[in-house]
C-alpha cells in the first residue's frame, strides 16, 4: 500500500510515520506539511538520517497532485481540512484524523469497536478518526448504554489528558515552564468534542444523550484518562459492569476490560505507543452513580493508531498488522 | 511562641518548618520524628547547615516529654495521631495536620472559611486540619449550599492531586519512573475524605449530602484541583454562582473567586508555597450542571500554610502573619 | 526603599517580584514590561488580585520617565538593556540582571562573594549581576584558584541547567512536549557567558584562565549544577580542598560548603527559591583531575535573589534582608 | 529462537520484553524474576491480559531447569549474576545485560561497534552486554583514539542520565517527590564503569587510558548524554573529527553521527526506544579540547536494544531484525 501523511511534522502526524514506516504493508510515499515544507524527513525525525525514507521532502500539500496514493492519512489543524481533503482524488482514500469530518455527510465515523461500525468502515473510502477524548469516554460508556444499564443524560466526562492534545502549534501557550508542575480544566464554555460524543453515545443509546464534559491538561507529553459519571437506571454492581464490557468487546483485539486492583483504575502510562484502550469500572457507594474510566495514549487509540487499525480495514490487511507492539513502558 | 513539629520529616512537615522558620512570632523549638528521629535538622535540610536551628536533633515523639511548647503541629500517618495526641500535656495547643480527628469529639475541624468556624477556631486548642481533597473541594462548594444554589445530594468531586499527597512514606509505590508521565485515578471503592467532606457540607446545606468522590494523582509534586458537578436547584447562571462565592468570601484573605478566562479555570501552579485558594465556577450548557473549581497547593492550604493560618488565630496573631509571601512561581 | 522591576513578566523578573514583596524594606512601585504592558500586575500574577499592588500597571519601559524610584532591577533580553539603561536617571540605582553590562566600565561585576567584591557593590550605583552558569561555577572554582590549588587554563566547566534559563521568550523552543524527558548540550560553538567566567577567574588567579564551558539543558525549570573539572597544581586532597572552601566562605550567609555524601553532590533542589550555593569537591583518582560542583537555583543566586543581596548592600540594608527564607521543597 | 529473559520486571527486563515480543524469530518461553515471582506476566504488563503469552508465568531463577532456551538474556542486578550464570547449561547462549561480566575471562564484550567485536560476539556463547555509560561514552569516543586523534589520558566523561538507570530496585531513593524538579552529581568517588571504560579505551588506544567520570542523574525516565573532554594530540577540527566518526561508522546501522546544529548536541529523546546512538563532534575554542557527544537510550543502546542486536548476531539473524523502529517521539 502505497502511504501518504499530511501534517507529519505535527504530534500526530509524527506518531503516523513511526507506525506506517513499523507497517509490515504500507510504504510512506508522501509526507506534507506546512511549517515544515521543503525540510527532508530525516531533518525532522533524526533517527531517519542516512536511512530509506530520510531524503523524502515534505510538500506543501496541493490535494490535486497527490498521485499514485493508495491511502491518505490526514492530520491537520481543526478548520483546516474540509476543504482541501475535498479535492483529494477520489482513488485515494482518507483517514481524517482531524477534526473536520466526524458525523458528516459522506464520511464514516472510525471508532472501529461502536456496535456495527467496524463493517462501515470496511466498506468505506473516506473515514473520519475519532477525538481523543471521544475515543477514551466512548470505549468506556458504549457497553452501558447498549445494555441499558444507564442512562444516557445528564453523563459527566471528565477527562484528563497530556499536552500532546493540545497540538504542535500550542507551543507558545504550554511551554515547559508554564506547563510543568501545573493542571487546569479548560474547554469549559464549549468544546468541539462535545457534539461528537453526544451523537455518537445518542446512536448506541437510541434516545438523546447529553454530556457535562470537562477536560484538564496534565504535565504529561501523551495519555488521557476519562473519568465518566453516569446515573444507572436501576441499582447494579461493578460485576455487572465489567461483565457488559466483557461482553461488548469479546472479540476485541484492543480493548482490555480490568477489575479495578486495589480502587485503582488503569493508568495511562499503561498504553503508551499502542492502539489499547484500558477500561474498568465501579460504583460509588455513597451515590450509586456509575463510574466508567477508559486510559488511552491520545496519540495511540486516540488518533494515529486508530487512523492505522481503519486504515488496515479499508485495505484488506489484518486489522492488527502494525499495531501489534508492546507498549513502551516505562 | 514556642512551636512543635512532629512528622518533620514528611512532606507536610517540611512545609511546616519552612513556613515556621519564615513566620515572625514563631521559634520552632522541637522537632520530631521517626524514621528520622537522631539527625540533626540541617542532615534532612541542608539549606539549614551551619544556620541557626540546624544543629536541632530529630526527637523521637514522646508526648509527655514535650515541655515548654506553646503549640505543636501533628503531621503523622493516617491511624498514627489519635493515642499519642491524646498524650499531650493540656498546656500545649495541637493543629493535628493529619486526617485522625476530623468531626470527633473534643476537636475543632480546622477549615477557618468555613462560615461561623473562624471563632470556633480561634476558641480552641485542639484543631483538626482539614483533609487536602476537603479543603479544596468545599472552598468552591461551601458557597453554593449555603445560599441553597444545588442540591447536597449525588455530588461529583473529580479531583486531581500533586504526588505529595500521598505521602513521603509512599516512595516505593511512587518512584520517578512508575509515576512519571503517568495518571490514574484511585480509592474507587473508598477514601477516607468522603465522610470529612459529606459532613462539612451536610453542616452548610443543613441537610444530608452525598458525593461521589474520584481522587486521582497526576505527575506533579505539589497541587490539587477539584472539579465538582452538581445539581442546581433551579437554573442558574455563572455570574451568580460567581456572585455567591464573592460575598461568601468578601473578607478572607486567602480566597481568591476568578471569572474563568478562556474559558479555562485556575492552575494550580498558581497557589504554589502559599495558602491560596483559587475557585471558579460554570454551568455547563448540554446538562444544566453547575461546575466548581478550587485550585490549591495540597502543602498549602490543603495542609501546612492552613495550619499555621489556625496557629495563627489559637495564639492572637494576625491571621496571615508568616502567610503573606507570594507563591513561588515558576 | 522604592523599587522598580523592568521586564516583570520574565521569569527572572517575576522572581524578583515575588522577593521585593516579601522584602521588610522594599516597596515596588514601578514595573515595566514590553509584551504585557497594559496590563495590571494582578493579570500575570493571579495570587494579586484583589490585592494591595495587584492594580498596578505594567508600564511600556521609558527609561526618562523613571521618577522617585530609589532602585531599579532590570531583567531585559541580553543585547536590549544597554541603551535604555543608560538613560535612566542618575538618582536612580541599577541593579542589571541581564547580561550587557558585565565587566563593562562604569559597572561593578555582582558576584557579592568573590574576594573583596563586597565593598565594591556597596559604593556603587550601577551593578551588573553575574550569569547563571558563571555564579554557580565561579562560587565553586574561586577558592581553589585563590589558593593557587588549581591551575588557571584548560578548566572544563560543564552545566547542567533547567529551562527556566532559556528565558520566558523561548517558549517556541521549549514547549513542554518538545523539552520533558530530553536532555542536550547547546553553546558549543560560543556562549556569552565563557567571556565573563574567563575574566572572573583570571581576576581571582592573577593569571590567564581559560575554560571550555558546555551548557545542558535539563527538563526541570529552576536549577544549575555546574561539574567543573581543573587540574591540580600538585596532588592534593577533597579534604585540602574543602578546607579552602570554608576558608573563603566562613562568614558567607548564602554558602554551603558540603562534604560529599554517599559520593553524591549537593542536589539542585535544595536552593529552590533561595540564594543559596551549595558547594561540594573531589579529586578524581583516575587522572588526579579536581572536581568542584556548585549548585544554586539560577533564578536564585543566578539571577534575581543574588540582585537582591546586591541591592540590599547597595541600600544600606541587612545583607540577608528578605533573603531569610528557606528554600521549597518538595 | 526460543528465549528466556532473567529479571524480566525491572526496567531493562521490561524493554527486553518489549523487544522479543516485537522480534520476528524470537518467541518468549521463559521469564524469571525474584519479586515478581510466581505473577502472570499480564500482571507486570497489563497490555498482555488476555493476550498470547499474558499467562506465561514469572518463575523464580534456577539456572539447572533452564529446558529448550536457545538464548538468555539475564538482566540481575550487579554482584547477583555471576555465581547462577555459571550454572546455565552450556546449550543455552546467554546475553548478560547486568555489569558481573564486562572484561571477564570467557565472556565477550558486547558494544558491537568496537573496531573487530562483531565477529568476536558471532562466535561467541557468553556475552557481556556493555554498561550504559560506556555504550555512550565509548561511541563518541573510539574514533578518536582509533585515528590517535586524542590523547587516551586524563579524559574527562560527564555523563548525564535518565532515572530508570538506577534500576528499578532504587525506588526509595528515587521517588518521583525527591527526584523531579532536581538534579545531582553522584559516583564521584567511585563507579563501576570507570574500569570498562578505561579497558575498553585502552584496547582500542594500543596504550594506557585514564578518564575522569562523573554520572548525574537527570529528571526523565530514559536517556543519556556522554559528554567527553579530551585532549588532542594536536590542533584539529571539528570537521576532523566528524570525518574520523563517519568513517569509523560508515556501514553501521544503528549509529547516526550528526553535525552540530546551531551549536547544540543531539538530544537524548531523539533515542527514545530505539538502538540508535547520535554523536557529535566539537573542538573548544578557548582551550582546544575536544568535545565528543554521545547520545542513547539507556535502555536501547546502552541495555536491552544493545543486548538484541548481540543476539542477533549470536543467533544468525539479521542484525537489525526486531530493531528498526523508529524511536517513540514524542
Amino acid at each position: 500500500m502505497r502511504i501518504g501523511i499530511v501534517g507529519v511534522s505535527g504530534y500526530g502526524g509524527s506518531e503516523l510515520l513511526r507506525l506506517c514506516f513499523g507497517h509490515p504493508a504500507f510504504e510512506v510515499v508522501y509526507v506534507g506539511g506546512e511549517s515544515s515544507a521543503g525540510q527532508t524527513l530525516s531533518k525532522r525525525f533524526p533517527a531517519l538520517a542516512g536511512r530509506a525514507g530520510g531524503d523524502l521532502a515534505i510538500q506543501p500539500f496541493v490535494p490535486e497532485q497527490i498521485r499514485g496514493v493508495d491511502l491518505l492519512f490526514a492530520s491537520l489543524p481543526t478548520g483546516k481540512s474540509r476543504e482541501p481533503l475535498a479535492r483529494v482524488p477520489d482513488a485515494t482514500k482518507i483517514v481524517d484524523v482531524g477534526g473536520d469530518h466526524r458525523f458528516v455527510e459522506g464520511w464514516t465515523y472510525g471508532l472501529t469497536e461502536l456496535p456495527g461500525q467496524r463493517e462501515r468502515i470496511r466498506n468505506s473510502t473516506r473515514i473520519a478518526n475519532p477525538g481523543c477524548y471521544p475515543a477514551a469516554a466512548l470505549l468506556a460508556l458504549v457497553p452501558l448504554l447498549r445494555e441499558g444499564l444507564v442512562e444516557p443524560e445528564g453523563i459527566v466526562i471528565d477527562a484528563k489528558s497530556g499536552v500532546t492534545g493540545t497540538g504542535r502549534g500550542g507551543a507558545s501557550d504550554f511551554g515547559y515552564v508554564e506547563t510543568n508542575e501545573d493542571l487546569f480544566a479548560y474547554g469549559l464554555e464549549a468544546h468541539p468534542h462535545v457534539r461528537e460524543m453526544e451523537l455518537a453515545l445518542a446512536q448506541v443509546a437510541g434516545s438523546k444523550a447529553s454530556v457535562a464534559f470537562t477536560p484538564h491538561i496534565v504535565p504529561m507529553a501523551r495519555g488521557i484518562l476519562a473519568t465518566c459519571y453516569a446515573r444507572p437506571k436501576r441499582a447494579t454492581t461493578a460485576a455487572r459492569l465489567l461483565e457488559a464490557a466483557q461482553s461488548c468487546y469479546r472479540d476485541e483485539p484492543f480493548i482490555r476490560v480490568m477489575p479495578l486492583e486495589r480502587g485503582r483504575s488503569p493508568h495511562t502510562g499503561w498504553a503508551t505507543g499502542s492502539n489499547l484502550a484500558f477500561l474498568s469500572y465501579a460504583v460509588n457507594a455513597q451515590t450509586g452513580l456509575v463510574v466508567a474510566l477508559g486510559a488511552i495514549d491520545n496519540l495511540g487509540k486516540g488518533a494515529a493508531a486508530q487512523a492505522v487499525q481503519n486504515a488496515n480495514l479499508m485495505t484488506g490487511q489484518p486489522e492488527t498488522a502494525g499495531l501489534a507492539g508492546l507498549p513502551l513502558w516505562p
